[in-house]
């Protein structure tokens, strides 16, 4: 016998079944509600991009976007991310829109995978871009609105670390002038949280053992607003001062927020998109490895298309926190009723059901006319529903009603 | 002076801008909630699938399929339609379920366009799919829920054409035996709705005079039952006689749901999906030339994915929905609160903000530190606010608050 054919779906994309699907929609509706609550309004842009702009400006690395060819042999992307798809709104069919300009998203994006891997090739962000506000302020906003946002979604026990690309670059540029390859490593390796990696790459450099001491020393610059003191002392550059200072003067923002308890400084932390220019942040739930929302600031970003702006923002990793918390959501249909019916009874079933809809339950329709099991079963189900719950099919319903021979049998 | 670049999105694709999005949010949650309550539970699948397999299952001609090829070499689609998928699903992760299964989709699909034709290349389609039941009650239930649905979506006045593909094949078999061609040209010619063709191509036929008038009088078979026993009387063939008898009980079934004032029968009906195997039909909105949804019935289709069942069910046009009704909806949020403070008023300012948000408000904060500009405008804005409505950058504002200087200066 020939094995069965079996159909599957490609690699890295996924199936969502009812069960899933209305815990996402459960999420999505109360974090964009939450989104909705501070300001920002939702939009939604094409699925495809143009490659030459919007995929060269987005932060996937070439070999993560997938590419098509359309009708005139134009290489288009399917959307990594939202963020530059948002740029391209503002700076086109926004662009007489004042600043600030607050936008939402509910999307999903993108990123052509390494099949081992087993990361996702397609999965849903919900997000915000807070365009045309430099200030610490703005940056606040978007931090405890990632914090009210994760709320909204159902998290409960988690903390964003906050860095400041500035500081880093600041810093390594004071200890290593010019020395473009040896900051790229030791940032990939704070990039992948590989503090081994990062000190064994320190030991390799030639640097004085007072600057060695200091560069070590920033993964434990990790706390509250005294981080900052710590961190101001460690660099004499400008860059890395002035990257202290808005860190610090965001901390107020966020103390006058009441979120800090959910905040933590922390000096190491790179934002993993390239067109950050400003403070970045993940947030990491309990007992998970991995970051649930990430953020951060990019001020050059809109400049490439033509309306230079500074910009701010953050994506929920939508489809990460189902995972995480969706056994912990309510189903939101509290009554399913099951009617069946024959001929005789059909005008009495349907109008029954209509009125159960109306009043918010949901009802499925069974007919005798189907076939002669379905009809022995819908029997055997009423004589043996308890009034709580009723099995057909495979199926749970809270209640049964049948309209057999032009009358209402039993409820 | 060298012309400005311009970034567009592709041909075929839309930006949805937040007053669309609202509307369109809107439409979605109506529609998804009415198909809730007929017993129907929402999947999501895949933005991608394999061509092999769920492309070629689709009912969408190969040269509008967008084509891409994954890490390893294999050629993938952008969904065409949410149905090949769903069979996909029900013959894979749901092959346990039992017959009948209800499921329904929200969902973007995409078609490569012609570029002059100004259609749309990526589109919302809200649907269902009903598993597993052969009956003409299955056939009038997913009619009477697309009618539902339409009125959920805010479409009251439209009418929906019901037709039977094996009524047209039974017919033509029976008058051109064996006349492949001579067959589909002609129901390529009712398709298109272009009857002056179709009775050319009658006249091209050596055909019978009473045949000649029997297959040009079906142009004009348009109405309730009535239309039934006069089909019956214009072929003898079984597969024809079969048809009409199908949908004349479906007919006694809508006349049970209350819903044949929006219902006419239309012989000439064939849906534009090659997998249709019994009823199709359309709904047109008044005034408008293309329809808002459409359906049928499609019997063969689950068989290639290994679980063979009869099939029916449909889709809004969701985006064309929006088009037509769209003004016509009002807005959710009723309050927008501009809030502007500065560094002594932050702490009461976000205080503000975090209790008229839980109360249901949408809260903009913009604070002084911004720009001298934005200082004076709010300034400016607070001071010339009627309490009803407050300019803000274009933006208009229902109420406008200001905590500057450590005290809440108006309301």
């Amino acid at each position: 016998m020939s094995k069965p054919k079996v159909f599957e779906k490609p690699i890295g994309v996924k199936d969502y079944l009812p069960h899933a699907v209305s815990k996402l929609r459960q999420i999505e509706n109360q974090v964009l509600a939450c989104m909705d609550s501070w300001g920002y309004e939702q939009i939604m842009t094409p699925t495809m991009e143009y490659y030459d702009t919007v995929g060269v400006a987005s932060s996937t690395s070439d070999q993560k976007l997938f590419k098509l060819l359309n009708n005139r042999g134009t290489t288009l992307v399917l959307r990594s991310d939202m963020t530059a798809p948002i740029a391209r709104v503002v700076s086109s069919v926004l662009k007489d829109a004042q600043f600030p300009i607050r936008l939402s998203y509910h999307s999903n994006v993108f990123r052509a995978i390494e099949e081992e891997a087993g990361r996702e090739a397609e999965f849903y962000q919900t997000g915000v871009e807070l365009v045309g506000d430099a200030s610490p302020d703005a940056d606040a906003e978007v931090v405890a609105l990632a914090i009210a946002s994760l709320k909204a979604a159902g998290v409960s026990r988690f903390k964003i670390a906050i860095g400041h690309v500035g500081f880093l670059n600041g810093l390594f540029e004071e200890a290593l002038p010019g020395e473009r390859e040896a900051q790229e490593d030791l940032k990939a390796h704070l990039l992948g949280r590989d503090y081994v990696g990062y000190r064994e790459r320190l030991r390799s450099l030639t640097l004085s053992e007072e600057m060695q001491g200091e560069l070590e020393g920033i993964t434990r610059l990790r706390g509250g607003q005294e981080i900052c003191s710590q961190a101001l002392a460690l660099s004499l550059d400008e860059t890395a001062q002035a990257s202290i200072r808005h860190l610090c003067e965001m901390w107020d923002v966020l103390e006058a927020y009441g979120v800090c308890e959910h905040v933590l400084i922390d000096l190491t932390m790179i934002g993993d998109f390239k067109y950050y220019t400003g403070m970045t942040f993940e947030a990491y739930a309990a007992d998970l490895g991995f970051p649930v929302a990430s953020g951060g600031r990019y001020d050059n970003l809109l400049k490439q298309f033509g309306r230079p702006a500074p910009a701010t923002g953050f994506a929920l990793k939508t489809t990460r926190i189902l995972e995480l918390i969706g056994d912990s959501l309510s189903e939101s249909i509290s009554e399913r009723v099951l009617i069946g019916y024959d001929a005789d009874g059909r005008t009495a079933a349907l109008d029954a059901a209509r009125e159960l809809r109306a009043k918010g339950a949901a009802v499925s329709v069974v007919t005798e006319r189907m076939d002669a099991a379905s009809k022995a079963a819908v029997r055997d189900a009423a004589a043996g529903g308890t009034g709580k719950q009723v099995h057909y099919k495979g199926v749970a319903f809270t209640k049964l009603l049948t309209f057999f021979g032009g009358e209402r049998e039993r409820e």
